[in-house]
């Protein structure tokens, strides 16, 4: 392989996850949109926005609400060693917004939904899992090794950090 | 530009705190290694490792002791526009560790601080103002947009997260 097929490469996304009391904001995504189910809010970083610029921009986006002072959850991330590829997403909780919720929201349907009934939702493993940790202490990192190729994941170890 | 040239490089390393009562490890990198002055062991993240895997590789490597259960602290970073270069250190505290100090460490000599002495150390700027925000609770994130080119820094933020 060439020098620059080597060069790795690295994925950064957010997520964030509104809060109001005993209850959390997500989105309904539809199938076409790609992981289907609920979801909180997020996406891929601009360069050269921060993380937390690029955590806030999204939420803005698929909710129309300004967060601010967003916390740090912990990182969720994947390698992928033959195509040598880094998959990393930064997640944060918000407990402080203002604004109202778009009407025709571009990702999905928005829901308040009691923390207590979040689970009997629709939604991919990955994020029921990690939806969890938002309500701990602390911060996680979760860590897969991924390969795209089998779509077979080798190890995978979570952390409290 | 070409494509090619444009693609988003991102380099990850990281920094470890290792913390025993109050005193932390610092060593005292020798002018010739680059960033001469006391500084917590760290460095670059090697491709496939997860964040904290490279953390503590970086603090037995330079000091010889192994840590376990490391907390995360927070991202110092800068964004370089012109390079599209992200640089990113992701750092960490330790208060769980085993072994014995290295009798020559490849990276400068150790030596165990009293906190409240350490900033009478010579110490790098950044690494000065960073050492205080391990001793805080919660997250931090430093923002930098910086210009090699001219060495200079354009914009900078500190937000606690």
């Amino acid at each position: 392989m060439s020098a620059l097929q080597t060069e790795l490469k690295v994925a950064l996304y957010t997520m964030c996850l509104v809060r109001d009391g005993d209850r959390v904001l997500l989105m309904n995504r539809p199938a076409e949109k790609g992981f289907p189910g609920w979801i909180a809010p997020g996406g891929k970083v601009d360069f050269p926005e921060s993380l937390t610029e690029g955590a806030a921009r999204e939420v803005l986006e698929e909710t129309g609400l300004t967060v601010r002072n967003l916390i740090y959850k912990g990182l969720d991330e994947f390698v992928d060693p033959k195509r040598n590829f880094r998959y990393m997403v930064f997640n944060y909780a918000a407990q402080e917004f203002e604004g109202e919720l778009l009407e025709n929201p571009p990702e999905g349907e928005l829901k308040w939904i009691p923390i207590n009934e979040a689970a009997a939702y629709l939604m991919q493993d990955w994020f029921k899992r990690r939806l969890s940790f938002f309500f701990e202490e602390g911060t996680f990192e979760v860590y897969a090794v991924y390969d795209q190729e089998t779509d077979t994941t080798w190890k995978e170890t979570v952390k409290r950090t």
